[in-house]
Formats: C-alpha cells, structure tokens, sequence
C-alpha cells in the first residue's frame, strides 16, 4: 500500500515539537488530532484514552486510516517525557489528578476542561459539583484566551484552554465593556450550541431522534460556563458585571451561535462600536468583525475564526451582538493549538488556516 | 379504486359548515387543508391557487392523493357564494385586495396574513413596506388570538390570524405583564423558526445547502412582527411596552422556539408566576404551562398546543420564560381552525387534538 | 384548567372498544397511543410500561400532556380482563412471553414484534438469535399484511403486524410477482431508514453527532427482516423466491424508501405493470401508486398511505421499483389499527385518515 | 488589523505554481479555492466569475474572510496568460467555449464538467441534451482518474476531472471487473448523494422544506452520469458492461454512498476480493480499502480518499460493495488538486491530507 510514512517524513522542518494528546476520543480530542496532523512544525508524540489502550486511533475513528498510525496507551505520566507539550482532552474533573504530576515533570501543559479556569475554587465546586483536588495549583494556571491574554499565555506553563460557550460570549463582549460602551448590568446572552458541544455521548437525550426537528434551553441559571463569562469580563474590566447566560440544543453537529443584549448609551454609534473592536482586535488574527454583515455559523465551520456582528436597537437603547464560532476548533481544539503557537513562538495561525 | 368519496360521505353531520380556502399551495395553506380534511363539521368548498387554476391539490402536492379530492381554482368572489367561511392563506398584502368585496358578500374571513393585524396604517405601511388598500376596513378586524379576545371573535366578521412569532411571544408575556409580575420596559424576545416560516420559497438564500448545518438572524429591529407583538400587548396592558425582537434560522422544518428575558422584582416566586398563568389561562385548551420543564418544540410538532415554562434568574432579578410552538399550527393554520370554530360555536378544540 | 375529559365524553360512540398497549414508551408505542387517541371507535383502557410503571404518559412524553390522562402500570395479564384488544409494542423477543397467556383469557392480540411472523422457527431462532418459547402459538399467528391476508386478518386472534421493512418490499413485489411479470431471481431491495426504526436507543452509534450528515448499510445479509420479506412472497407465490435485501441508516427520523431492482422480460410495458397494481390494490385504501411520479418519503409521512412508482430501465431489462412508506405509521402503529378496524369490523381507514 | 499578507508570503515555496479558477462561486469552485488556499506549492493567481466580478472572494462567501485576497474578475482569455493551470468549475456546457482557446494559449486545463469525458459525441449530445461545440478537442482529453490514468494524467494538456457519482461507482468496481471477479452483466449501482451535489441552487425543489426529512429518486436511467460510467468501465475492461445506474437525493449537505450490487462466481472469498483491491490501489494514496468495515460518509467528510468495504452474499451468488467520498472533494475539487499534483510533478497528496 502507499507508504504514508514516507510522506510524512518529507513534512519533518526544524523547530519541531513533540506533543501527546490525553483523551484523544472525544470529539475535542479528534479534532486537536485533525489540526496537529496538519501543523507543519508538530509531532504527535502520543496519544492516550484509557478505554481505547491498545487500539490504533484509525479502529476507534477509521477517519484517521492512512492519515496518522498512532495506537491509544494508558496514561503513564512517565510516557509523555519525550513530548514539549501535553494536551488534556479529557471531561473536566479529571484535569486535576494529572497536572500535578505533569507540571513536576516539567510540561507545558494546555488542559481543554473546567479545572484550572476558575480562580474562585467555590465556584469551581459550586458549578461543577466536585471538590477541586489540586487547589494550590489553579493560580499558576493561565486563561488561554489568546486575544487578551497574549503575553501571559507566552510564558505559561499551564494554560486553561477557555469553554466553548465563554468564547462565544467573552471576545464580542469584552471590548464594548473596557471601553465603557454597553452597560455592566443586564446584560442577556443566549446561546445556540451543536450537539458536538455534549460530548460523545451515549445518553438518550442526545440521540438523533430526540435532537432532531427540536429545540432546547438547558441548564438555565446553573451552566459551568457562568461563572466562566462573568470573572473573566471581571477580571478584564475590573469591576463587577452581570450576566444573564442561557444556553440551547439545536440540530447541527457543530457551531455555537450567541446573541448578546446589552444597554448602551443614546449617544453611540455603529462607527463608535467599529472602533472598539479595531482597536482591541487590530492584531488578532481570528476575529472577524463586520459592520454590516450579521454572523452565520457556516461561514465559521471547520474554522478557528470568530465572526462577530451587530445591530443598534436605537427605540431600546439597545445593542445586540451577534458571534459564531465552531465549537470545537475556536471553542475548544483550534484555540488550544493557537496557544501552543503562542506558547512556542510560532505565528499564531501556524496550522490553522 | 377504493372509493374515498363513500367514505367521507359517511363523516357528514349535522351543523356541518362550508369553508373554502384562498392560497392553498403555501406551507400556511397545505396545513389548513390537512386539518380542515379531519375536522368533523368541515366541508371544503372550494381551494384557490392562481398559478395551480385547473390543477388537482394532490397534483400539486402528492401528500392528498386519495385524500381530497379537489381542485384549485382561479379566485372569483363570485365562486366562493357557497361557502360559510373564506380562509385567506396567501402572502401579506394580497388579502387587502380581495377582504373588501368577500365582506360585502357577507363571508365570515380568517385572513394568515399581515394586512389587518394593526390598527395603526403607519406601522403597518411601515413595516410591511407598503400603501394600505384597505384602510377603512381594519377596524373592524379583531385579532384572532382566541386566548385574550374569544368574545371579540365570537361575533367577528373578519378575523386577522396572529403571526407565528408574536403568537409565541404574547401568550407567555400577557399574563405577567397584565399582572404586573414583570417590567414593562427591557424585555427581549430571542426566537428561532424553522426554516417553513419563510414560506414556500425558491430562494437560494433558503436552500438546503446554505440553511443545514448553520444560524443567522436576521431583520434586525425591522421584522414586521415587532409591532404586532407590541401593539397587542400594549393592547392588553393598555400601557407602553418595550420589546426587543429577534429571530432566527435555525435547520428545522417546523417550530418556533422564543426565549424570553424579562426584569422581576424581588419577591416574585415560581409559585406566583404559575398562579399567574393559572389565573388567565386555566379555560385554554390550547395553553400547557409547567413549573418545573422547559419546553422543547419536539412536545407541540404537529400540534396547536404552545408549551410555556420559565426559570427565576434571581442573581440579576430576571425570569426567562420559554415558549415553543408549530409555526404552521398554533402560528397559523391550527389557530386560524381554532378561530373558526369560536365564530361557529363549536369546541375550541374540535378537529386540532 | 381546560376540562379534557368532559371534551373527550361527547366523543364516545357506540360500538367503541376497549385497548391495551403493552410498551407504550417506545416510538412505535408512542405513535399507537398517539392514532389511538384520535380514533373515533376506541377507547385507551390501560398502558403498560414496567420501567415507567407509576408515571403519567405526559410525564414521560410531554407530547400527552392534556391529551391522554393516562399511567403507566406494570404489566399484569388479569389487568388487561377489561380491554378487547391489546397491541404489543414490545421489543421482539418479548411478546413470546406473554401471548400464551392473553390469547388463554381471549383477548384478540396485535404484536408489533418479529416473535409471530415466521412460521420457520428455526429461521427464527437464526436471525433472532434466541430460542422460541412459544413454538406452538406461531401456526395461529396471521401476518397482518391487510393488503393481502384481509379475511385471515377478520377472524384472527393473534395478529403478527409486519416489520417496517417488509411493507415497504412486499407490497410493491407482490403484485408484480403474482402476476409474472418479474423474475423470482435475482430481486434487490437496497432500503434507507429513519432512525426511529432502531427504536428508543441510548446507543451511541444513534446519537445525532454520529448519524447526522451520515449514511451507513448495517447488517447486510443478517438482518432479521431478510426470511420475513422472503417468506411472505414465497407464501404469496407459492414458488421460491430471492431477494438481496441491503438497509441503510440515513439522517432522518421517520421513513423508509424502498429501491428495488429486478429483471423484467422484454416486451413488458409500464401499462402491464400499472394494471397488474390496480388488479391487487383496487380495493386497498393505502397504497397509492403512480405510473409518473417518483415516490418521496416527504408525501407519506404521518400517514399510512404507502407511495409506489416505477421506472423500466429497458437496456438492462430491468424495472425499478420505489416505495416510501412512515415507518412508524405504516410500518408499524398504522397498519396494527388498520388490523385492528379489520378484526371489530370497521371501515379500514376509520381513525387513519 | 492583522497583517494576512505577510503571513502568506512566508508560505512561498520554490517550485510553487500560478493557478486561475474559472467559475469560483459555485460549490465546487469554492471548496477548489479553499484547498488551493492551503497547498503550500500554489499561488492563486486569478478568480473568474462573471455574475460576481468586480467583488471580492469574502462578500461573496464570507468564509473567505481574512484567509484570501482576491477579487472576482469577468473571464477573459488573455487575462489568464500568468497561469500555469486553469481550473474550470463551470457548470457542463460552458467549458467548450473557453476551452480551445485556453489550450491554444498553452495552459493546463482541468475541467470540472461534463464536457470533455465522454469520447462519444451522440453520447454527450444524447444526455447533456445539447450539441458539442468543440468535439474536435475531445479526443485530447485525459479522463482524470488518477488510480487508473495516472501516466496519461502525467503529460495531459486537458484533464476532464470525474464526475462525483462515476468515482464513487468506477474505483470500487473497477478492480472486481478488470480480474473477473464479478459478472460484467447485471451490476446495480444505487447511490445516494448530499444536496450540494446539486450545485448552488435557488430552485424550490433544493430549498431547506422540501428536502429535509425526504429522499428521492430522480433522472432514473436518464441521469447524464450513466454513459460516464459505462464508457469508463468498458475503456478500463475492454469488454461491454451493463449497469443501472439510480441516484437518490438525502437530506445531507456533502457526500456520496454508492451500494453496489453484483453477481459473483461461487468460489470467490473475501480473501480474493482484498487481493484484487491491493494489486490495483496498494500505490493510490487516497483509497481505503476495508474487508470488515462498511464505509460510513463521515469517515471521509471533508477529505479526499474514498472509503471501499464490501460483503459478500452467498445466498444469492452476490458481492455488495459499499463506497462512501465527500462528492466536493475526492467527487470534484480534491480530485483536480490530486490531478494538478500529478501534471506538476509534486506528491499526489501534496495539499490533500
């Protein structure tokens, strides 16, 4: 058969690194695989899921066959030595039982799941209904949110990957709340998630015929992702902010689309809101701002970009923006490798355009 | 062949009335016919369709085969002389033209359509972006939501068939803001619609292959529904009322799923907001409200129930109230039925369960 | 609230009888419950569920929720003393258990299951892979094709209601193979299935990220309707009979569409073909076929019509045969109530239409 | 903002070729854009378009945002003298037109449609009911398959690229063919295809409603890819072979599932077929030949490799083989990269994994 080892080998440039992968069965985790494949300066090292140890990542996802000849292994933090960085794709909860060890080891480590977001370990415990066993540990971490954190995420060594629906929410709205153009009170955001967003899951709730030709709100009040959104517009603004965040299921496989209300003052403008974003997103290379166009999710499908929209509602007082991402590559694996660019001092959109 | 006609000769009753049907080839239409073949006390008279004139329904649209066996005729006010009930499921703007001479005719009409919803020509020629043609004769429409104006319908003449948008959006404001449990000022209607709302088209816009897999709003602060849910709830309250409205497109064919975002005071409970519902809905058979579920369109496809449920989001001294419906039913054809059978003294639930 | 039962009550008619559901939470249970409701001649007296036993049916299908005002109860042969009729909607494998007893106490049966519908128990035993435990109840069992076994079906007690499947292949051959017209040999049915036919599952090989935007053949030359298709024409014919039969798993929910290829002898026109139709379903009120139009699942869905057309591929002596049929109307809860209106002698289509 | 320019100047290799796309607003001239944009060995030079020149790439699909410069142009023959290759993503018919002037001008042509693959004239007028304007250039065209052409493809001037149902029925059934494996009479190709098959569509019978939660048979014996893959099939074979070719449209975006039914002598085993598989493609890199699995589409979405399983059916003396490809790519533009790759000299895979 074509000898794929051989391609691969021409691939190889200097400056390499070597990166493992922890849970690299979940849909996150398959698309990180899927985006380092292609990055011209990465080597899979290794890849772990315990339920899989042993199979070739092609048995388990034959999307891979002829792609990459990689066999699942049990994790062994001994295994990962020879890799520069370790992604955990892994259901938030179990981050915290590896970092420790891995850090020790030396690792940069970039941790898709809840773990190390939340500076505020009561609300970690709160919200994700857990005790939190590596406390002393979350303050190193940094919130991997490349367009605010640039500079923190260079020399980090744990890097919280940020959640999907906080991506959605914090990148259009942080800008108009720093430069004090919408009010830090009220605001609404309602989000619309694909159902890649649950996970791979076995549950029926999710099953084609009960998603399908359906719609609905979940989690009302109680979403993780709350107090994701509201401390780090906190953190970003410095003063306190109120949020309203309600997420819904709809029939796509992929795309998280939010619609953000805000109060905003009589006086502003389009061109005035035009400005914020240009000034706080002039050197990001993932976000889309338009002045006219409203967001769809397809043209964000399969991509690490954010397209962010919006429309005054001048009789309210109001603003609404629009933002569409694809939740597992600016939502969760795009955004990752974007900071293991940063993280490494590559170009920031290496393998992801 | 088996002979159908027999058949239905045997459904014939007593008090049986004649309606007949003006626009049978668009979603709205095709949904009517459906049910008025199944309601017990219906003949269909006569279905009109300019482009299909001469052409069987079941040619048109196969569904009908060995159903109904009519045939689309070029509309002449003259033809529907025989029928009780004229109901108008063609585009806004076209029911202006024919309303008039079907009055003088003395006709019972139920009009699908925007053209006698407001009582204010401005909005009306504003937001349907064209000149009313018949001014004089909006007044006497009375606005079919048999929920707030049964009595008003009983002895109308010229029925305007809400929207499907404000049809899931004021059945669950009216209550709450006609007892004062929410502020009038700052409330947001984030709906999604299912890709029939847009009608029977041939745009590209609404192709498979752009709508599938994808999210837009659209017609920001401009859908022509904005000031039908206003004025009707301005209506009811006999105040002002603020609302911000948007929709979207989501990839389902039917349903309309709206989330509402309302400010409460502080001591409003779960339990007042159910007595609330109880108090003006508890004699709507068409009204399901819950305590505790959320709604999902899943539960009211295929029916004229709208489904209403809410969460108290006391942190920012919110309520979200969640409504789902089907678009062609309880949005449109299921009421317009409902409708008829107030104006003809039958059960309001005869031939929609 | 809205008085449901006082509704109901004007229903009743005389010669109204008295059903069981057995399994009433799958979809197959679901869509019974859901024509039972609406048919004029039938009362629900019980629904039966062990694992939702003590439930409301709108509790566990909010579909209900003031429709049918029924419980669950755990399944108790004396229990169903009071009904004429009970429907199994059980999983196959299951019935077998409690047939014995209900066909003892004399009620009239109608089993959804595979347990009663091949008079080969061995063949049985091999695709089900399970033994029989009720070997000598299966030579009572009629399969409940009305289309071809209506006296049977009159005076039957227990009814074998045909697979999904099945329908949508047997109908269209039958008449073509009666009358000669295609070759026994060589017949292919390649079938495409809505995920409802799986049945409730909380597999997640059904969950909406792994089907949607998918097609996948499954059990090829293993599926348990491969001796149920064949024996049933062979029944027909008198003569053997093969048949390649191939299904596939397509992202939607309900449906089935039938391509079938055969050989045909030169001189067989697309007249012969229609006449040979008419000759067999002129007196059957479901099947509606055409000598032009293609079928599309869109026409039949939510009925329990089944749309049969055709083309002759003549450089090839061949004829394709299409069929569309809702696999949970026609291919399963329909075609048991149109069993049902056979057994108490009703109109055919009475609640069907 | 940021600077896209400069990043893309980075990417400039030696070797690197200049490639024109005629008609890059359709589906496939659209994904052709999106692959090329990431080849690291091409510049595109120039996009042509007539209905949308003067506009740039991203207004037209903001997909394009931030990832390509370019601005539609009107096609002009001499506007293409910078190019090494021309891509034709014109819908069939139109490419007969431009095509003998571009070849007198010396470019590389691949051609996306149906003008140039079929050698018999009367065939092409017979089912692209139109006459051939340039016939006498069809006799130079290279069928662009490369598993099977790859030395013709190597020195062509003019690639016809293949259709997307004829590679997803030719790669699987060629190799059974060319070593007798099956029957060359009798082969049944039933395939299913993904809605962007159907190009950029604003027909009703295309929009969201109409396809969404259907299938369909359509052009049953008189669809313009039935003598492609005959003709194909008989060129590689030597022989005549019968097919029946019937196309269904499912309600998926992308993608093509061909099941493909063949008689097969009695001896033959898996084993066998494997084997003939391997002799064939064990050099193509983008066939993926399974004996276990069945292909399934999402397994290929997005990629160029076409997935192949089969089973046997020793019942009826039959193989079924199953084929899966994403129709825009391995179906259309990740083909004419692959051809591109091969008449330039660079690795097949080059930009295509």
């Amino acid at each position: 058969m074509y000898n794929y080892a051989k391609r691969r080998m021409k691939r190889n440039l200097e400056n390499e690194i070597k990166a493992s992968v922890l849970g690299g069965s979940g849909y996150s985790g398959i698309e990180l695989l899927k985006i380092l494949s292609r990055h011209p300066r990465v080597h899979i090292d290794k890849i772990f899921a315990n339920n899989s140890a042993g199979k070739f990542l092609h048995e388990v996802h034959p999307w891979f066959k002829n792609r990459l000849d990689l066999r699942f292994e049990s994790f062994d933090s001994a295994a990962v030595c020879s890799s520069d960085v370790v992604f955990i794709a892994l259901p938030s909860g179990e981050a915290m039982n590896v970092v420790p060890q891995l850090l020790s080891l030396g690792k940069k480590i970039i941790d898709f799941g809840g773990d190390f977001r939340l500076k505020d370990i009561s609300l970690y415990e709160n919200f994700y209904k857990r005790t939190h066993s590596a406390q002393d540990i979350v303050s190193q971490a940094v919130y991997g949110l490349p367009e605010w954190n640039f500079s923190a995420i260079k020399s980090a060594s744990l890097i919280a990957n940020p959640g999907c629906y906080p991506t959605s929410a914090i990148l259009p709205l942080a800008p108009l709340l720093k430069d004090g153009l919408i009010n830090t009170k009220g605001i609404t955001v309602s989000s619309l998630s694909g159902v890649s967003g649950a996970g791979r899951s076995s549950s029926a709730e999710y099953s084609f015929v009960e998603v399908n030709e359906s719609v609905r709100a979940y989690k009302v009040g109680s979403h993780q992702h709350i107090p994701e959104i509201k401390a780090t517009l906190e953190a970003i603004m410095g003063t306190e902010v109120s949020i309203t965040f309600v997420p819904h299921l709809i029939p796509i496989t992929r795309g998280i689309y939010s619609s953000i209300y805000a109060s905003i003052d009589k006086g502003i403008t389009a061109a005035t809101i035009v400005q914020s974003y240009q000034k706080h997103y002039s050197a990001a290379p993932f976000v889309r701002v338009s002045d006219s166009l409203i967001p769809e999710i397809k043209n964000v499908l399969y991509s690490n970009f954010i397209d962010i929209g919006f429309r005054l509602y001048p009789d309210n007082n109001q603003i609404i923006v629009f933002s569409a991402i694809d939740n597992l590559v600016k939502g969760a694996a795009g955004q990752a490798v974007q900071n293991m660019n940063i993280l490494f001092g590559y170009d920031e959109t290496e393998g992801l355009l």
